[in-house]
């Protein structure tokens, strides 16, 4: 055995890159208390005040703190760089100084222009001259082939946030390979998979495959060339924690150096480490202040992550997210709790720093996991709002035990799978073609395909289903098209080489598609069927309002008649993305996730026959509508429980607020309470859940005084992710506070 | 009518993009005799006296006048720049200044930066820095995909001129579309191709097309931009002939800026422009004098084309060929004499300023053109030897009457097809790794697979043509699998945008491979069969040379035992290659055709059962061995003339030397009989005859001392191309020299 691995248990992971294997021999669960964890060290004290200092600079210049404008990202276009040298128990930025922003043009010369001059920065000439006579960028090359059809379909927002601007992300390296493997057996690995590509005769598809081999071999290489600008030798396996989390750190920076995606996640690697922080706290060359303190670094490095965004895209995404996400606990397929005490380390940065969005800290949850890590998640719930809960038991039978999370809520197998990123169709739009004959009910344009209208003054159930049939025919095809030419200009011209290397050169591949608007289009079909809907038309016959006339049942309060809407819709739908042909013969799924988004496409679409005026947000993901929950909180979980998981893979988001004093008149009533919720819901096969705790008027306080202290981290779950309430545009804010508060169970 | 279209026929050419609908509905045939044509205007003979000086400069310069290391070729990189201003008549250069040569890195900027180093000329670090770390190249691209048996295979030359590191060329933009149509016309042609490329369930082959035809639709406007920057407007049609000679050579023009192909051929343009010219000498606009001036300047254009070219590539194609290939003659598919004065007029240019290698002058032969044309064209054989035939009357019924010759002989319909170029397959070194089991006999390296050798004295001919076919199978699969690889990464690399853009979008693809060894094959196969064969073997057990005992047939001499073995080497290895997978749905195809690379072959070939020694020359083309040709001219010329065109539909190249006084006593004598000889060839379906009329004492004169003025363009007929006989290294000058130079017919 390597010198690096004395007192691992070996395995098939010796031989083979098998990180899972590894982890699996070598972890040790932990069912006890929070009572080992230690607080912040004095350096993590300090490091995180300076940080706090560049956040608040960064703000005070209006959310950016720097920009880069000369120098295009890449693994090795700077050299070392810290926040504080002497304090960094982690080190590595992206660029050469902390929270500035690097300049990316591969996915578009003209996305990466437009942020700096949003901030006042002047974008180099002659960078703009290489990406424009040069090197096209994959929003060039997408733009090339697009039909007018498509053109129009995102014009008109019923097809919405593609990734067609930017990264598509996503992806999860296993960054971890670096640690365990260092980087020259993983050339070596990708070099035999090089070697077994050859084959009678090869196709294109061959060919871009070699082809991508070479590049993520390149990028491996310069990964040892960045890490040796900092002093580390990353070609042999990390030798102990420090190294281990230094190691896997460097090849997220990678990653992060070379790709904007929305979504850039760190994956699961809470368990990994403290197998090494295991062996070392055993071999007294670590004290668990010590390993805290590492845990902490990292996080802080996390918390660190930017990219330049453009205005279009803030607004989609509100609040500066980029889903670094990070899970922890989950079972293993042997049934053992895969918790151990690195998992409460990282919950625990979120009381040694404070809260913070990032990373994304997801709980990956069942009623089995140890009850006292149930309890001390819930209470980070309680006191913070910043982590959610996903659901291991119906993931890990699809995914097995070492999948990440890859953006908000979605799993892939770590180092085995990618996701081809997809965004939104807008199902809720789409019934108002259905009823307006594929005229936009904006602006007036026939989007979708010219079939007759519906003319009649009340809305009938079933003409309204076969309309609606039809052209969800039309859009799901429109929407995997557009896909398809934006996953190959993405590989032809923004391939993720860095990441890719450090995942199976056998990929398993998600096509990532996704649904807005589903709960406003189960209630309008359900307002259509058990009340009477007139149609308001406007001069040009163009249904513009509706007025339901009597009382019909609504999605979130468990009630079967709305709920079996909502089933059969995503049923539906997902049957529809199925029939067409993917991009290299990926998976496709689909999810019921909105993000933030949920504010832009509600400003596009049209007054819905549930009520919900012209203008109005989407209520979130798969959230119930605004107001429509009446029956109280476990009613509404009930109701997005039922969601079958298997034809959302992707992921169905729901996220709740709580009033504290409905769950309970102290933090442990609350904490009891909370695990109580969370099992029963889980049990039930839901999918996902965003817990915040606090009420409306903490929110509408925080708006009015975002300059009090209190407010600076005051982080909040939104669909998918948390984000800092002060940092949300004013419209997201009240659109926040708009939503459901419990204030009964 | 448009305007510009006044007094032409009218038809389908002027609601469709068919210039071949044009040509036949206007051109007027002629079979009169030479004596209308014109001398040389002063304006020409000042022009080309200029072009003279800068000519001798470069060869004092070594080869080169002066080379670009700043600006990357492109349509537009530079703006209007002239050999003398005041005197063109066609203006338009490569780069800004006469005979400099552009930097093209697209193809590998290794190769583009090495052709400045060789030159003394220090290449910019700044395009390194673009070419290297932003943009990947198509050598890169292909090399990053290689399998190591393809590298060996290429090292090893069994696969040989394997364009990986240049242009693939080989593809006529139909220039004509320019002048007809004008650009607007062809844009919105391509905008209608683009919309009909929209189908169900689009796939990678669709994106590609798509976002081809978006740069062909950029590569339009920009010749726009290029054509303003010399004062002309080419958006709409061109109105007199002065107007289609430059903007047919403004679209040639965009070609040579953008591609550094090994052919970059002008295509059939003399029947065409002679439409234009017709009907101007009808007008009154234009004097004979002036007609010719027109071709004068535009030949003249052609001669001073040039690429910066590596020091492999000059020893594979010697004396600086650009393929500058262009075509006069032939006959209608309705069998109406194509030939019009204009053809008269593009021979005349070799008088009126004397021979030249460029443009690449061929004379699509039938026995039934007219009888002063043949012998028009005969003459200027007899007087230049800078001319090429190849039969029509083979090539129409395969390619129509609108095809061009888009490299040496190989024939491509005008703006309906392109080539996939393919280099060469060295059948004779195939041969010899039959014998020795996959090993190379001259770098002793196992190249092909390990099978078993041949380890008997004398040669068996059914042991070596099994064990030659099966290496046969092996060598096409590589092969094919290679050049699938080549082409890939051509299109995604170094896509030729502006040549396709004045081709159909539903273009034909040919796979065009070719043979090299040929007659040393057919020889050595003879002497197995007919004589015996003693096999010398090295210390290693490798066969490195042969003894041949007794006489055998040999392929020239129309013995049919020798020449039914050439025939049956064709259909075999053109089966083998058929059986394979081609790139895009090309059609694959083959050539018996060696330019001057026979030399270099043949320095990487061993000894061979044939007696060719071991780095010999090969003999070019389908050219018989050197000293086999026992029977004459005529004999030879049958034994070539049975191979069947419609296995070698890339071409059979077959280059003949005769003795003057072979040919007749005096000039008239000479013409009937090269007519003649040339009448009989072509009647049993022979391809292509390369004419040179010249002894070998002047060939050795002209070695021994080149600074003679006589021989500064003294020009002979290679294979497939006309050189500067002083531009030859002295290697190929030796070569040249010990062909076969008839001497009796």
């Amino acid at each position: 055995m390597r010198e690096e691995w004395t007192n691992f248990a070996g395995g098939k992971w010796e031989s083979d890159i098998d990180v899972r294997d590894f982890i699996q021999r070598n972890y040790t669960p932990y069912d006890g208390d929070q009572s080992f964890l230690e607080g912040p060290t004095e350096a993590t004290d300090k490091l995180w005040g300076e940080l706090k200092e560049l956040q608040k600079e960064e703000r005070a210049k209006g959310g950016v703190l720097d920009m880069e404008t000369e120098v295009v990202s890449g693994i090795t276009a700077y050299g070392a760089a810290y926040l504080d040298k002497d304090l960094e128990k982690v080190v590595g930025l992206q660029t050469d100084k902390p929270l500035k922003r690097a300049f990316m043009p591969y996915g578009g010369i003209k996305m990466a222009e437009q942020s700096c001059q949003m901030y006042g920065y002047t974008p180099s000439p002659k960078l703009h001259e290489i990406f424009t006579k040069y090197h096209k960028t994959h929003n060039q090359g997408v733009f090339d082939i697009y039909t007018p059809e498509m053109k129009l379909a995102r014009h008109n927002k019923i097809l919405t946030g593609l990734p067609d601007t930017y990264g598509r992300g996503r992806i999860v390296g296993d960054y971890r390979r670096v640690a365990l493997y260092g980087i020259d057996r993983l050339i070596e690995g990708k070099k035999e998979d090089f070697a077994e590509t050859n084959r009678q005769g090869m196709r294109r598809g061959d060919f871009q495959l070699r082809e991508e081999i070479a590049d993520q071999i390149r990028a491996l290489n310069d990964m040892k060339e960045m890490a040796l600008s900092y002093g580390f030798d990353i070609s042999q396996p990390a030798k102990n924690a420090a190294e281990a989390v230094q190691w896997l750190y460097f090849g997220y920076l990678a990653a992060i150096k070379t790709q904007n995606g929305a979504a850039m996640s760190v994956g699961r690697v809470s368990t990994f480490l403290d197998i090494y922080i295991e062996r070392d706290l055993e071999n007294g060359t670590l004290t668990e202040s010590q390993a805290q303190e590492l845990v902490d670094h990292f996080v802080m490095k996390c918390r660190m992550v930017k990219f330049a965004r453009i205005e279009s895209y803030n607004q989609l995404f509100s609040g500066d997210p980029v889903w670094a996400t990070l899970e922890v606990a989950g079972l293993g397929i042997d049934g053992r709790s895969m918790v151990t005490k690195n998992d409460y380390r990282f919950l625990h940065t979120l009381e040694n720093m404070g809260p913070s969005p990032e990373p994304n800290l997801t709980v990956l949850y069942s009623s089995r996991l140890p009850e006292n890590f149930k309890k001390y998640a819930a209470h980070i719930s309680v006191t913070t709002s910043s982590i959610q809960y996903e659901n291991d038991d119906v993931m890990r039978p699809v995914w097995g035990d070492d999948y990440s999370i890859c953006c908000c809520v979605s799993a892939t197998q770590t180092g085995k799978e990618i996701q081809f990123f997809g965004a939104r169709a807008n199902l809720a739009k789409c019934l108002l073609y259905a009823i307006n004959g594929g005229v936009d009910e904006k602006t007036k344009m026939q989007v979708g395909p010219e079939y007759t209208p519906i003319t009649s003054e009340y809305l009938d159930y079933d003409e309204v289903i076969k309309k609606y049939d039809t052209m969800m025919d039309w859009l799901a095809h429109l929407y995997v098209g557009t896909l398809n030419m934006i996953h190959y200009m993405h590989d032809k011209y923004y391939y993720e080489a860095a990441e890719m290397a450090l995942i199976d050169t056998d990929v398993r591949r998600t096509f990532a598609t996704g649904i807005a608007g589903f709960s406003h289009v189960v209630d309008s079909l359900s307002a259509i069927k058990y009340a009477k809907v007139k149609v308001i038309r406007d001069e040009d016959g163009i249904a513009v309002d509706f007025e339901t006339e009597g009382d019909f049942p609504r999605y979130g309060n468990n009630d079967e008649r709305a709920d079996k809407i909502a089933v059969d819709l995503l049923k539906t739908f997902m049957a529809k993305l199925k029939y067409c042909h993917t991009y290299r013969d990926s998976e496709p799924t689909t999810s019921i996730l909105t993000i933030t988004s949920n504010v832009v496409y509600g400003k596009a679409t049209g007054s819905l026959p549930d009520g919900r005026k012209a203008g109005e947000p989407l209520s979130p993901g798969a959230n119930p509508c605004y107001g429509a929950e009446k029956n109280g909180l476990l009613a509404s979980l009930n109701s997005v429980a039922k969601l079958p998981y298997e034809y959302a893979l992707d992921g169905i988001s729901n996220t709740q607020t709580i009033n504290p004093g409905a769950l309970g008149h102290n933090d442990d009533e609350r904490v009891d309470n909370l695990v109580n919720v969370m099992d029963g819901y889980f049990d039930q096969g839901a999918h996902h859940l965003n817990v915040n705790v606090f009420g409306t008027e903490k929110l509408i306080d925080a708006m009015e005084h975002p300059e009090k202290e209190e407010y600076a981290n005051f982080t909040i779950r939104v669909s998918g992710y948390a984000v800092k309430f002060i940092d949300l545009t004013r419209e997201q804010q009240l659109d926040v506070i708009a939503r459901t508060c419990h204030d009964r169970m």
